[in-house]
């Protein structure tokens, strides 16, 4: 039987270790669904996103008015959006590897041809960066990354900022993990050319409510995502809408506790996989991190089916001979898991 | 200014009479939104569905499994995602005249020409179907339909069902006002061909939930839209999801009594728009009529900037010289719009 990611996305079962799934196990704060009891709207919203939701954006990004927003089903819909209206008249878009994995079949649904730069252990190399964006309509960001935990350096995030601005290429930046950073702080792409993708879900716990957005100054690609969403969708869940409003009140004192956690997670299973002798990259953000293995198919196919730890290959995101590893799971669940896979990898 | 319906969706405020948007002014069942208070579940749920949701969906389908269901986001995702699988090799669509203004886009979008089959009143002419449907890979079936709340005759539903099985031409049948018809039972079309799509917007008052299907038999189908939606939009809401599994356990008797008041508004409605002199048909389900006016573009226009109503230009649906009302909304603003609608008509 073929493993894919789409069999574990929502199975949250007790019964396996799960270092597949990116998503929180922690819960979201208490502010954000009490407000649930009472909630009472259930007509239609507006296709752009609820006016309370994008004016608490606006304030977030400077210069920004609450016109810039589409509040979207999660990062995915916001990206998809973005790759649609871009890929009308074909062309490529530019991925960098590793990569996360829905960024080939969306690049494909949507008539783009995904060019690759390979990276040095999960940084962009400038030199090829700036080789292959020059036939491109547009690149994709993501910093921190999904799967390597990596962060971009500011200095190569801001010559890609002029690079891209130079040639008139659209950046989509995925910064879903913007929030969840352990080494310095975040520095987030701006200007003209710049699409940002975020989402309430993994900084609010909140995934299955599936709320995110895209921000851009360009009135084209908002009133091109608007239009697509008006008869592809329509508005995203409005109770699950009020849920993200009610996220942008809360106190960052509840995001900095989280990344407390994710930091002592990191550091044990980083150690832990370093322990074991692999070859591993130091994670920086997010909560993945990207270990190199013998046999990445064997290993990920037998660990879930003989072990039930659920990890996931490096192929699907275009990094053939590691496997992908979330550690946003309890301390514990994480150091029982490591003993398996140690003990497994120990026997092969 | 151009007005489009984009402009209206979501607009809900009350110094307007809206024959617009179509969605029902009545509340939902209290039963479905009282679970609100005490929902504790924010992690992703399946792609395809929660199992909850879809085994109560395959009780009303016979012969159907859970497995042959896709939960989306609304009606708009469930027919966006069948197109999308459908239309990847290309190929022309058969819609039947007016249509849904969404059909044309989401055809388009999907890299499938429309083509259109004309109408007598709303009704499908099979010999003009029978001859454009040979060269389609698809055709959208959409009764009762949106704009005209016309039925298809059950003769004709079931030569078309047979006509496509023969040719092999997948029916998608847009079903989302099933459940609200006045003038006989419903009959929905079925066999191997048709995906049905349907959704808990109408029928239940909770359009900003977005919570809609698609049910096929077809392994392909299902496997085709659950692989795209992994990617573009992942899981529906998963509390949208749980209000519209506990609206499939409402009683029958909620339907009933909806349906009693749209057809006493039907009634006042249609006798209404007759007694001002316009040519006008029968609407016979959904909540819509589609009345002839002298300059449709000047009177939507006007009865919006000058007067505040709303009503949508019969153009967007393929109705030239129409304007569509939708009479979801209560007796006394149906009658104090028709009463502006005529003053301005006899001024013109």
């Amino acid at each position: 039987m073929k493993i894919s990611p789409s069999m574990f996305i929502g199975v949250n079962g007790d019964d396996h270790i799960s270092f597949g799934a990116g998503q929180p196990d922690l819960p979201p704060p208490e502010d954000i669904y009490k407000i649930l009891g009472k909630y009472r709207h259930f007509k239609y919203g507006l296709v752009q996103g609820q006016d309370n939701l994008r004016e608490q954006l606006s304030k977030e990004f400077k210069n920004s008015t609450k016109d810039d927003f589409v509040i979207t089903n999660g990062a995915s819909e916001a990206i998809d959006l973005t790759l649609r209206h871009l890929g009308r008249e074909g062309g490529s878009i530019l991925l960098h590897k590793p990569y996360y994995y829905s960024y080939v079949p969306l690049a494909q649904f949507n008539n783009l041809k995904p060019i690759f730069t390979e990276t040095v252990k999960g940084r962009i190399d400038m030199d090829d960066f700036d080789k292959k964006v020059r036939d491109c309509k547009a690149v994709m960001i993501n910093s921190p990354s999904n799967p390597t935990g990596r962060l971009q350096k500011i200095k190569t995030l801001k010559e890609i900022e002029k690079l891209c601005q130079d040639l008139k290429v659209t950046i989509i930046s995925d910064e879903v993990y913007k929030d969840l950073i352990y080494e310095r702080e975040n520095y987030m792409l701006q200007g003209d050319q710049v699409v940002t993708i975020n989402s309430f879900s993994k900084t609010f716990s909140m995934c299955g409510f599936r709320v995110g957005y895209l921000y851009s100054n360009h009135r084209d690609i908002i009133e091109g995502a608007t239009e697509l969403k008006t008869h592809t969708s329509m508005n995203t869940s409005i109770v699950s809408q009020e849920m993200a409003y009610e996220a942008t009140k809360v106190d960052r004192s509840f995001v900095d506790r989280q990344v407390k956690i994710w930091k002592e997670r990191r550091d044990l299973i980083y150690k832990g996989l370093q322990d074991l002798g692999l070859d591993v990259w130091k994670p920086e953000g997010a909560f993945y991190v990207l270990p190199k293995v013998k046999d990445a198919d064997r290993t990920v196919s037998d660990l879930y089916f003989k072990y039930k730890v659920i990890t996931y290959l490096g192929e699907w995101f275009g990094a053939p001979g590691r496997i992908r590893l979330s550690y946003a799971l309890d301390s514990e669940k994480i150091e029982k898991g490591l003993k398996i896979i140690g003990n497994y990898l120990k026997d092969q």
